[in-house]
């Protein structure tokens, strides 16, 4: 699945379907473009897919189609180009083994050379995606056990993934050695629970068991859990921009509080990258752990400077006569009086092109402000990442072709100032300089066969 | 593909998708469940399936996003418990020769073993349909040429297939040996296409080259029409129930008039079953021509005795307070002024359940019907059809299990009579007695694996 | 409501919507622009009305939503520019003597000059029909019963109605003096019922109590029903082309059976118009009794030569490369087998614009027909209707401004002939010549000020 | 219209209805129920209204069916009971001054008699709105122009009223004298704009002129804008709690920032409701600016507490098994590390059932918080509002019912503290004491009327 998305299962309560409903909710910020469940009754799995929310994928009468006591689950996020429901998960198949149901976050970066492997053996693909590998290694596999095939195909493959399977009679959790996508383990009600983040857990009132560990694979069944550790030892490295962006701030993840991270990202940030002003406002909602920590370790007030709309659409209808920032307008309008002759310091977590934040800083300029100061709480995203988030090619980086200072100028901004990558790892909790992939910072990508592929955009 | 169905292809026009559109429209009689169409352009394949009627799932946008000269498309038949998306066709897969879709109007009758045999080879399946098992069997095969594996798979399965297969640069046709169900090919300004029936032929202006022959193999591509008879000769038995219902009656089906057969069907029927009776008129549209038949040679004024209403939907709901006969008056009306008073013969094509001619019946006695001799222009529908017609079980069908009297009885009709299956064959231009197949009304299965299947029922 | 429609109002019935439901889609070819019910319960009135066929807009939610025991209900005919959901009906409204609903079907011939004269009494309008001015003048009438206010408004306007009322606590129907459009009485398990045709009783197990006579008022409440002929006498002249056209043929309409009237129609055309011919065969549907009658009257034999599809939605996307009769075609097939090499007389019920007429004789000349004889089973339509069918102005109908001559070389017939007015008359069963509302034929209209604006078209 | 929803109108831009379209997206915060513009080209009027949200509402195809230079539209809010297509504005009706739209934000007090008289008089009304008197007043009146007409309409009639008419040559606004309801004047590229809010005009690039004064009546056409004050002098009371809650913050609200104000609000609270805690933390989005100012005046840490999902749909199917808090749950979540082990003030803008802030408080303590300080930054609440917001009636307010103490225990915070009256009043800028309306909080309705109906209540 090359792109970022959202994993949620369950075994062992009688609202399986229900509940996974609700923890897709709760990790609807991982993916937005399609939706899915799968559940198992009486050894029959069902499933249900569509492009939309969770809300409004899911209805009474769908719910009511998906009965039984395990359900595995998937929210997948919009990405350019292959947005069609045949790329909806979980997956769910019948193969020599009985049905299958699977459900991945993640990107393998040996998927095209798998493929043609899998093709030259006779095999066919219905799907863009490279999760469909999985599948084919597990239905060709020749271990005895379900869990046997899991490991067998997952071996056979190099990269990212936090994944969920469904059987007849159990579910499987497999996360991979490195362990760049977050999973947890959680228990409501005496089910146990399988979700890409705790705050999935939160909404359902279950509790965090802990956190599913790098190269563990999960075998849950009517006896409980089995943990076992079939893969290579590498890593760990957690991927440090769940903590920077993608995470939502609630979730506890990797052991530590979003928000907080976020908010140490913004003091490490005021620490290296000090400005003389008179506010600190965030880019809402995802700037603002950081810009409280920015303004507290800078002893500058925070304020509300821009005001981000509820109401934003999939698609907006923009007239002939043009409108500046158009886009950013309809999510962001600035608050005037918190900015009018102010010296301000933004802050958002990243640039990727480039473009919205030369329309935030002038908007923020319209509104009146003197003085304009664009603070990121990460390194400039240099380095597009192959596990699972869909970042742009090189080219498209701004960062990758551009200096701080070009960018600053493109932007408009009356200065800019990057964290340090050694601030973003102190501040993100790594002592050893090695918990982390930073690969989207750096350039060096844990996995031998991404370097490669990094070497080619 | 479990169940009667439409296919059409073209090759070489420039609005392949869009004559492919009209042809599956002209074809709609053959499956209301759902459409689809694949359409090639250089050497990329793009779909569009969904369920509902030809005209409401395409509109100018989804054409449009369907550019190339080569497409195939498909309607399928709504059949109980397997109505879902996933079965609508065509197909389309990548496999290690490429891009493939495929459409099927057929069924096999070694499905379910085959499909084994490929699961237990590491196959996996997303469908419930047996044309899945054809599409594994041409990425297994190891023939260098795309016409060479489809041949390769279909040797592999036994059953009923007219089917069109279309990759990066040709289209493919193949009709079974025992040539069941009907494929015409034809051409239009310099395109060639393939089509179900010769009325999709008419609607696009084309004109009928001559009937794809039971067993033969086309391959379509800028060369032209290779034609090949690769399969093992048996028969050919085409299937006599095309003639006497599933056809359009507009349509020249195995060389023949399909309106002029059952019109013969109707003169038949008045030699072997007359009746005194002052009028014959015809359970609309289908009964129409045989019922034109029966009064001409029967010497008995034909008229109108029951309306057909345009508006009949999916689904209507039924009041507490019981309708006689409501489903049956949704659709049909009677004209009292024909029938009060009159001794009636009226024509239907078969009886299934008897259920509907039996509210058919006490409708026209309602209506003043002085006597309702009830006559049926085929056989007694005895025997399941496993070649490709959705009938049901053996239990299910009236005739399997109850005498004529006792189906007179139970449908309340002062008279009830078939043709006889000897006259059938006659008026359908059987010359041999074995150019049809007719085991819906003989239990003679002209393959092997199906006789021993209509036992197990 | 300026156009052709369908009404239908039940009292005393403990699931009225439900049968006003199944009683509209009995009418529905009256009227496939919009459907709307109002049921009236404890003296609340509740509505829902929408854009779609009846199937379509009531779902089992929507009836559940309008409880009662007495319903009125409304389907309109699709006209172009008015296309509008707030011209669907039945209106409801809330007005000094409480709530009140009502569905019309007919035409104001003084609507314009009523609608200035309320407006400069300071009424508003929100809709571009002539029935608001109906409602205007009930809320306006100093009348002191609902009854009373119905007859006080009705008086004011001059026209075609058929109509029913529905407010708090009883049933009010009305029909014009002149009786243009047709509405029967009638009774379903204790409970009295109005509707336009006597096949939406059938439908729902009712039984006709008798036609409601022109001029009269009905007032249907829980003491009965009430009889009375507030309007000055006038007429009757019922719409003669209700029996050409309009009407379902299964319907009993002004005493007569529509069928055995549009057979009378094909007969008395085959006495003034005979021609030398193999076969008679008719435009489907609304063509074939008159074709029937034709084929009798003149010794030549009926069989069918089109076929009609079932499966026509509302628009079809036409491909670049034009195809001939497009439109047409998809609508209906030629049976080549009945045609070829036949001189053929083929029997419609009317020609408005020529267009369609041409293209029909086009299609069964290329299907192989020798000759072609239009045989039309009313006279030339070459005056617009002003009582509520939807005909095109005079400048369009392709009888006001070209002979017959002229019209047969146009749609490229070897012959055309109508039915004369005279035995138009005596087929419908005129015999004081004075029965029927023929002005569509002769220009004659019925009501003065439609003549004035006929001069004016 | 009685309840809160928003109004916007334009004339003199080539794309007014695309601007129109814009202001009411900005606007969406007063109203997610219903959209709908009218827009007028050539004297001609054209609308569209549906339910749903503006960027659902309205397509590319919608708009460009409403062309014209001129247009107004309307943004309903969602109240139980009256969720019908009848009630979205604007309407619009022909009357014999022409054409004529009208949008309205606010409520008549005495619209229940003046509805009676009118229905005495004839009159018709199509909604359950009390926007529809002004429409036939206008409609009645004997005044030659049409903004005389409105001046007529509007007298008779006793409220809060910010509305916007439409006639085929001109735009006409009208605000109470007592203004109850914000609207401002602005300009964009030569055309002039009316909007509830001036969020309204930057979003389109407008800039403002100023507000609309209490009492006054713009009419803008071709020769400019013609203000006059024709209604009887009677306040200004604007509605203080636009100020307090329904205003979005970044608007510019009778001559005020909001979000300066909301921020005073806050630190008036902290001033006289201190209490002794460890972090400040707002219920979001609309406590964020009282929170800042009541950390900034208390001296004690802002931080985030509670995060808002973007996510949340209409509707959530809630399991069978309960899930605490559920509803609240689905929109906020609280940030552990914030609340664990402190002592936490918590600011709303308001208490209405108290409910909500039960299970905030719970959700608060369940995360850990050691103390919960509930404090709010308005009055409590004890008045049903007359004027346009809908709130519920006296029984369901629980401060109309409780004291501060019960209140506390019922929502189980370790205190409760409410802002002071004069607090609310100093920190909104009231000079004289007498510039808001405050009879939510007070009980003293500005109009007479109003003060009668409380009482009934």
């Amino acid at each position: 699945m090359g792109a970022m998305c959202g994993v949620f299962g369950i075994f062992g309560h009688e609202e399986a379907a229900h509940l996974t409903y609700l923890g897709l909710h709760a990790l609807q910020h991982r993916g937005q473009e399609s939706a899915g469940i799968v559940a198992s009754e009486a050894g029959v799995l069902k499933s249900y897919r569509a492009m939309g929310l969770v809300a409004d994928v899911f209805t009474e009468g769908v719910l009511s189609q998906l009965p039984g006591s395990a359900a595995i689950g998937h929210v997948r996020y919009s990405t350019a180009g292959s947005s069609h429901v045949k790329n909806a998960q979980p997956y769910q198949v019948s193969f020599n083994g009985g049905q299958l149901a699977v459900a991945h976050n993640g990107n393998f970066v040996n998927a095209d050379e798998a493929r043609r492997e899998l093709e030259e053996a006779g095999a066919i693909f219905q799907s863009d995606s490279d999760t469909e590998n999985v599948i084919h290694y597990i239905a060709r596999s020749r271990e005895p056990t379900f869990e046997g095939r899991v490991v067998d195909a997952l071996r056979r493959l190099d990269g990212a993934y936090s994944m969920v399977f469904l059987s007849a009679d159990r579910l499987v959790a497999a996360r991979d050695p490195v362990g760049f996508r977050p999973l947890v383990l959680g228990k409501v009600k005496g089910a146990f629970v399988v979700a890409s983040e705790t705050t999935a857990l939160d909404l359902i009132e279950g509790e965090l068991v802990r956190e599913v560990a790098p190269g563990e694979l999960l075998v849950i069944d009517a006896a409980g859990v089995h943990s076992s550790f079939p893969f290579e030892r590498r890593g760990p490295r957690r991927c440090v921009f769940e903590h920077v962006y993608f995470a939502r701030p609630d979730t506890k993840l990797f052991g530590e509080s979003v928000f907080q991270v976020r908010k140490r990202l913004g003091a490490q940030l005021a620490k290296e990258q000090p400005v003389s002003a008179d506010v600190v406002i965030a880019v809402p909602d995802s700037g603002v752990p950081a810009a409280l920590g920015y303004a507290e370790a800078a002893g500058i007030p925070y304020d509300v400077g821009l005001i981000r709309s509820h109401y934003v659409g999939r698609t907006f209808i923009e007239p002939q006569q043009a409108i500046r920032h158009f886009g950013v307008k309809l999510k962001l309008a600035p608050v005037r009086s918190t900015l009018r002759g102010r010296r301000v310091v933004v802050i958002d977590d990243s640039i990727v092109r480039g473009t919205t934040s030369r329309k935030i800083v002038k908007m923020l300029q319209s509104a009146g402000a003197k003085e304009v100061h664009l603070r990121i709480s990460s390194p400039p995203t240099a380095w597009p990442c192959f596990y699972g988030i869909d970042t742009p090619s090189r080219q498209e980086l701004i960062a990758a072709t551009h200096g701080v200072e070009e960018i600053a100028k493109y932007v408009t901004a009356d200065s800019l100032a990057y964290l340090s990558l050694d601030g973003l790892m102190r501040a993100a909790g790594d002592e050893t300089g090695e918990s982390f992939c930073a690969a989207c910072f750096s350039g060096h990508y844990p996995v031998q066969s991404a370097q490669v592929l990094a070497v080619g955009r």
